[in-house]
């Protein structure tokens, strides 16, 4: 059983949590992935971006995640925010009143 | 597979993530790096500066990045800023409106 494990894991990189928010952190939502792949993959659905280009950030300060190095560097409950075309990452500061008081 | 883990782990350095901001911080991109050299040369490749000299400095007060020592004792996700010639580290206060009110 051990060897069994072993090997699964070996396979299958583990899925982690993410969270996942639009541009406008209006939405923010809950996710597993094991790549980079896997995730944008599943933001696709999740968000309905269907033939949409997007890219990934990190919400805290809009650095850009392209590369599956860098992705499995970072840690499980990552938030990740998704822009669309012509869309720009934004401090939480700045973004109008409605997380604020 | 346990001596297998074994192995790859003392053969590869691990790689830490790390921010990587041009100048006017208009970009930001995550990249992993196991020592300097290795973080300059994906800079390069990153923001294309192939051929152009620049320096590497920490994003949050201008310090500049110059020994493997000193690299290797800052932590991982540490924000760096990348200087071509002629440019300058700025606080962020003082980087016009893009990011302020």
């Amino acid at each position: 059983t051990q060897q069994l494990v072993s090997k699964a894991s070996v396979k299958a990189p583990r899925a982690r949590p993410y969270r996942v928010s639009t541009a406008d952190r209006s939405v923010r939502k809950g996710v597993t992935a094991c790549s980079l792949e896997d995730l944008l993959h599943k933001v696709q659905d999740l968000l309905m971006l269907k033939d949409k280009p997007f890219s990934l950030v990190l919400e805290e300060d809009g650095t850009a995640v392209e590369t599956e190095e860098y992705f499995q560097a970072l840690g499980g409950n990552t938030v990740f925010m998704v822009l669309q075309k012509g869309q720009r990452w934004q401090p939480l500061s700045e973004q109008g009143t409605q997380y604020q008081l």
